[in-house]
C-alpha cells in the first residue's frame, strides 16, 4: 500500500496512491489524515489496503496523482529522531568538522532529535538565509512507527514499522560546528526536513526490505546530474530495529514517530571512504562527504555547497526502474523575511 | 484564561478552568482540543475567554476540577525545545559532568530539541529502568507558541506566546555524560517531560509576567519537603522572546511549539552558585545543582538522586498564596517491561 497526504490545511488529505504513482483515491471514507490512520492502524490499515486493491482494479473513483501536490506524508509529526546508521557518513562529517569520533560508533547508534512541526513537502523549496551557511542535503531512508513500548528489543521493534519513505535532512554545515560545540545537539543547523511524496508499507518493497534495511540504491541528483547512488542496504551499521530500540530505551515512542537512517553512505571497495561518481565510485548522498574526500585526496574541497537556484533530487527505483516513493525535488531559495 | 486537557484519548478533552482551579467547563462547544485551539487561536481564543468569564459568573454548566484528571495541556505536541536560560544551572551541570562551558554562554541561548510525542500529565508517575541512572527533576517555566515566522526578533516573538505553564524536564543524569559525549544532544537522558495541569494566558499572570519572564518563585519539593524556591524572574539570562528567536532563526515554528526555560536557578547573594535552603539560600529546582554545590563545598555530594517511591512536586503561587498552574506531583516508579 502506498499513501500520500495532499496539501490541505495543517494535516493534509490522506490518499491511497497506485503502485505506479499515476492515480490516487481519497482515503476519507476510511480516515481523513495519516496521523489518524496511525493512531488506529490495526483497525484502519486493512481498510486502506482494501482501497488500494480497489484502486488497482479501477473499481473506485480515482484521479491523477501529482507528486507536486503532496505535503510530507505526515504534514506535521510528533517526533523526528534521526540516526546516523552509516558509519562512513559519521567518519567523514566528523573529520570535516575536525572533531573526534564517538568511541562507541560501531556499537551504539548515534541519533539526534530534530524538528518535526514544520516538515516540507517533496517539492517545497528549501529557504535559507544565506548561501554561506553551507547549505547541504542528506538523502536518507526513514520509517514511520506505530506506538513503540519503552524498552523494546531491536527485533520486536521491526514489527512496529508502519511505513517507509525517503527524507532530505536539510543541513546548514557552517552552523553545525559552532552549534554542536555547545554540546546540546542541533537546533539551528538542521532546519525543516523534507519527505518523499509517498510512504509505503514494508510489504510493498518485497525482497528489497529485509533485516530492517532497504536494499536499493538511493539516487541523489544536483541540478539534474547524478551525484550519488549509494546502496541503502550496504554499510548500514544499525538497522531500523536497532535505531528504534535505541530511541525507545528510556521512553515509549508515540504513533507517527519518524526514525531516519542518517545519510546513506557506502565505503569504497578498499574499505575507504568511497569515491565520487566521476572517479568510478558510488558517489555521495550529501555534499559534505564528497568535499571531505576531496580534501583528503587533494588537500582542498572543490565541490561547493548548494547555491540559491540549485535543485536537489532524491529518489529510489525498483530493480526494473520504477520510482517507489516518488521524488523529493527541491529548489534552494533565499528566505525573504 | 486557564486551560487544561482532561485525559481522554490521545489529544485530551479541552476544558476552561476557573481562576481558583476549583471548577471547569467543557470547551467542546468552541473547540475540542488545545492543539485545535492553537491552530486557529485568533478566532477561537476570544470565545474561550468568553467561556472563562461565564465560568467565573456561574452562568455555564461546570464541574469540579481535579488536577489529577489532567493530561499535559498538550497531551502530545509537535515540538519541545528546551532552553537553558539560567546560566547558573548550566555552570553547575557542566561542572558536574566535568565538561567545558559553551564559550557564548551569556550571548547565545543554549537549547536542545526534546521529545514531545509522549508527555506526562501532572500526576503521572515517572517510570525509570533503574535508580542508578541518576533520576532527577528539573522545574521549569514553559510557554506554548502560536505560529512563529522564521527570523522573528526577540521582541516580536513575545507576541506569539499563547500560554504559560510549568514543566518537569525529567533527566537521567548518569546517562547524560556518555550521551552528550557522542555530540548529538539528548535522546535517552531526557525521557518524557511532564507539564502542569493548567496552562494560562500571559494576561492571567498580571504584573508577574513582564519582559518575557515569569517573576515568581518556583516551589520545588521532594517528598513533601521544600527543596528550592528560586525566582524565575531572577538570573534568567535569556527571556522567552530571546529563546524563541533563537529557535526560529533558520525555520518557522508551528503552532503548539513548547519552549522551556531550562531549570530555574538563582545565584547566591555573593554571585556564587547559591546555597541550599538549609543554608539560608533559595535552594535548587533540580538535585544535580545541590549535589554540585555540596561537592564544591565539602568535596562530595551528599544529596541522593531520586529513588523509587520518591515524589517530586513543582508549583508556583501568586503573591497571595494561590496556585496558578496547579501542581506537578509525580512519583518515581520502576519501569515494568
Amino acid at each position: 500500500m502506498k499513501l500520500a497526504s495532499l496539501m490541505h490545511g495543517r494535516d493534509g488529505r490522506l490518499v491511497v496512491v497506485s503502485q505506479d504513482l499515476t492515480r490516487a483515491t481519497d482515503a476519507f471514507p476510511v480516515v481523513p489524515t495519516l496521523q489518524a490512520a496511525l493512531d488506529d492502524w490495526d483497525r484502519l490499515a486493512p481498510r486502506l489496503a482494501d482501497l488500494a486493491v480497489s484502486l488497482e482494479h479501477g473499481s473506485v473513483p480515482s484521479f491523477r496523482f501529482h507528486e507536486h501536490d503532496c505535503a510530507a506524508p505526515l504534514p506535521r509529526a510528533y517526533q523526528w529522531l534521526d540516526g546516523s546508521a552509516y558509519a562512513n557518513h559519521v567518519e567523514l562529517t566528523r573529520k570535516a568538522r575536525g572533531v573526534a569520533l564517538p568511541e562507541n560508533l560501531l556499537t551504539e547508534p548515534l541519533m539526534y532529535q530534530g524538528g518535526s512541526d514544520t516538515p516540507l513537502g517533496a517539492r517545497q523549496a528549501v529557504h535559507a538565509i544565506a548561501e554561506d551557511q553551507g547549505i547541504d542535503f542528506e538523502a536518507e531512508v526513514a520509517v514511520v512507527t506505530g506506538d513503540v513500548p519503552m524498552g523494546v528489543s531491536p527485533q520486536a521493534a521491526l514489527g512496529h514499522i508502519r511505513l517507509v519513505m525517503l527524507a532530505n535532512d536539510v543541513s546548514l554545515r557552517n552552523l553545525a560546528g559552532p552549534e554542536l560545540a555547545k554540546g546540546f545537539g542541533f537546533v539551528q543547523a538542521k532546519p525543516s526536513s523534507a519527505y518523499s511524496p509517498v510512504a509505503v508499507t514494508p510489504d510493498e518493497l518485497g525482497d528489497a526490505w529485509r533485516g530492517g534495511k532497504l536494499h536499493l540504491p538511493v539516487l541523489a541528483q544536483i541540478n539534474g546530474r547524478l551525484f550519488g547512488r549509494p546502496d541503502a542496504g550496504t554499510d548500514m551499521t544499525f538497522d531500523f530495529g536497532a535505531l528504534m530500540a535505541h530511541a525507545a530505551r528510556t521512553r515509549r515512542l508515540g504513533a507517527g514517530t519518524i526514525i531516519g537512517s542518517g545519510t546513506v553512505s557506502n565505503r569504497g571497495a578498499d574499505g575507504g571512504p568511497g569515491r565520487a561518481l566521476a572517479e568510478g565510485g558510488a558517489g555521495y548522498a550529501c555534499i559534505v562527504e564528497q568535499r571531505m574526500v576531496e580534501t583528503i585526496l587533494t588537500g582542498a574541497a572543490s565541490t561547493p555547497f548548494l547555491r540559491f537556484g540549485d535543485t536537489i533530487r532524491i529518489e529510489v527505483k525498483t530493480s526494473t526502474g520504477h520510482s517507489i516513493f516518488g521524488a523529493i525535488e527541491q529548489e534552494i531559495l533565499p528566505h525573504v523575511g
